[in-house]
């Protein structure tokens, strides 16, 4: 069974399970806004004009589509019912829509998860007047649930695609770790790494221009920005945020090193310290995890870690969901800001890949941020890879 | 000076132009949706966290961005003023808008353009909610007609680029054209291609599986379908669909083979008459192009030479406009169908670069679609390369 079968499946088992009628994917011109959500239900296909997808409890799989696209539709093996038109998709998918009749009409609308909420404002107002003086207009819901349910819990074809990129993104490192020399730029680094991806065939799990992030030394600001021109030097501490994409899979890693002053043969006690403290704040927040706990319960813990040993407080989240794309959404191992939105009270669920990924400053060294990937299982979440148990040495 | 600063400037001009106070993009997380006006803005950027860019048409261009990616926006170079936060942007976008006191604030959202149209409408409502209660929530409008601007009238920057995609292009086609054998796949001859572009370091302006589209002989269905098994023969039109992106700007170009039979030193009369036909309403199109007429009294010429041959309307548009996207959107050579919206209605302006695509089918034969890239001038609509002037003879 295809990808895209499996996950197909998937997403009318999600349907009966939380009751809801119809699930509407509402989409045009997809080199445009492309909804994140047709990764799943069309692959790397596009779609050129407006195209309705629909998904029932029932089992029904239909698929409106222009004309000159129905037969790559087609060939996807996937729908049960694909209808073509030329000129106008409004009259069609009014009466399709008639036709089956829903009590609900999920969709792709959500705050909580930008990847639930693929449907521009435009196009929602073109369905509403299409369904203007029906029942149906104001039976539109948000599918923001059923899209959680559909990216969170990954087939067993899904890790073993994520299983693949930690370990070409882990591979990576080592070879890099073994290749980084004094005086070298971060720059030169990132693209030592970048040629390394072109090797084993993997393209960005986000933007190349900060991917990798390479942070030497206590000057450099942290945050999504990219490599610069300062050069490795002793005494720093080197901090790198790098993800590959395999076969559309993300990884997301960050990982340590330190470059050893003349004379020393470990990392001066302030570094191993703040080594010590992250790697103790991911352990304590993994070993919490389990299905039906909120996200926001697990931040808290690692958060607490670093605060209580003197370290202030990281101004982002522990922990997001890693899938299709590097910051994935629904549930979120993440404090109860604003921005975040309802997603730190979402309860976590067996199937989900998550980072965990704390981080500090350590004053004139640097900055130590490690991140891991985890799946959570019915045993709690096991790490995908190797996480990082000391810090990366580097000859000065 | 910068593509993205050049672009920036231009904005504000169109907002001077159109008398628009200030014009707001809206996002979050790019990695979910992207609204296709980013390229512009922040180029091959990423945002993560909720971000507004705002441009007044007194010259301000300001950036509201999550703290850790401050500095990547500063190192652009591009924005006059740049305001970070941690935990909600709600309160900072509120202040901003109350100090500019805009008379119209345009926002990302159109029925014509999907390329104008990258706020989501979850994003829409938090917009709306974000200013509810000031006298700023009414006075939200539609950039449509500031994107639709600023996308297409091209730099020179610009169309230096899909100049040089089109040169690529037309190498490829040359190499392909040298390439292929009777007995070939489809399939072989799109690996083939696939491999030249990799050499000439370019991507796709469209999705690789249906790029190129390789159309073999008279059975193969036409439209955005891939490759498939079927193979060369003699006796067959083969018809082509490929387009490139180089440097982030694209080109989109159709071809005509013909494969020679045994004793056959030229195309069949019926062939030819095809090719001729097209031929004919490409350049009766392109020679009726100036600033100011519609797009739609373009689209009629070219459909009436071909209908009025005896063939069959084709069911699409003449022409499209091409840029940072292969079908790039505002003002579109096409007819007055329900889908295309008013962007037939629209006028054409000087910089602006569009396809001209007629097609046809010659029975027993196969199909004939050619696509030529043009770029309106004060001297009417100028090729960008050679357009196509015979077919391409293979040897049986």
């Amino acid at each position: 069974m295809s990808l895209i079968q499996e996950k197909v499946d998937q997403a009318i088992e999600i349907l009966k399970e939380q009751d809801i009628d119809l699930w509407l994917t509402f989409v045009r011109e997809t080199s445009g806004v492309r909804d994140p959500v047709l990764d799943f239900l069309i692959g790397g296909n596009d779609l050129t004009w407006h195209s309705a997808i629909i998904f029932t409890k029932k089992g029904e799989k239909i698929f409106i589509v222009g004309n000159l696209e129905k037969d790559a539709i087609a060939r996807m093996n996937v729908y049960s019912e694909i209808i073509g038109y030329d000129k106008s998709i409004k009259e069609i998918l009014r009466e399709t829509i008639l036709r089956l009749d829903p009590e609900q009409i999920a969709v792709n609308t959500s705050r909580n998860n930008v990847h639930a909420d693929g449907l521009t404002h435009s196009m929602y107002e073109e369905l509403w007047e299409t369904l203007a003086g029906t029942l149906y207009a104001d039976r539109i819901v948000g599918a923001e649930p059923v899209i959680n349910a559909l990216r969170g819990r990954k087939t067993q074809a899904e890790l073993a695609l994520i299983q693949k990129a930690v370990e070409i993104t882990d591979e990576i490192y080592k070879k890099t770790f073994a290749f980084i020399k004094v005086g070298m730029t971060e720059i030169e680094i990132a693209n030592y790494m970048h040629g390394l991806m072109k090797e084993y065939g993997v393209s960005y799990a986000w933007s190349a221009e900060n991917n990798p992030a390479v942070n030497a030394g206590p000057d450099k600001a942290i945050g999504h920005t990219g490599p610069t021109d300062i050069r490795i030097e002793p005494g720093q501490v080197i901090h790198f945020d790098f993800g590959v994409k395999y076969q559309g899979y993300c990884s997301d890693i960050q990982r340590v090193a330190y470059v050893l002053r003349e004379g020393e043969t470990e990392a001066p006690p302030e570094v191993q310290r703040g080594f010590i403290t992250i790697r103790t704040a991911i352990e304590q927040s993994r070993g919490a995890m389990k299905a039906g706990v909120t996200g926001n319960s697990i931040d808290v813990i690692s958060r607490e870690v670093v605060t209580d040993s003197g370290y202030p407080e990281y101004m982002y989240a522990l922990g997001h969901q890693l899938g299709r794309v590097a910051h994935d959404g629904g549930a979120l191992l993440g404090p109860q800001w604003e921005k975040y939105g309802d997603s730190p009270k979402q309860k976590l669920e067996v199937g989900q890949v998550f980072t965990i990924e704390p981080g500090l400053a350590v004053p004139n060294y640097g900055y130590i941020g490690l991140e891991e990937d985890v799946v959570l299982t019915d045993r709690g979440a096991l790490y995908i890879g190797d996480p990082q148990r000391e810090i990366v040495l580097i000859k000065g």
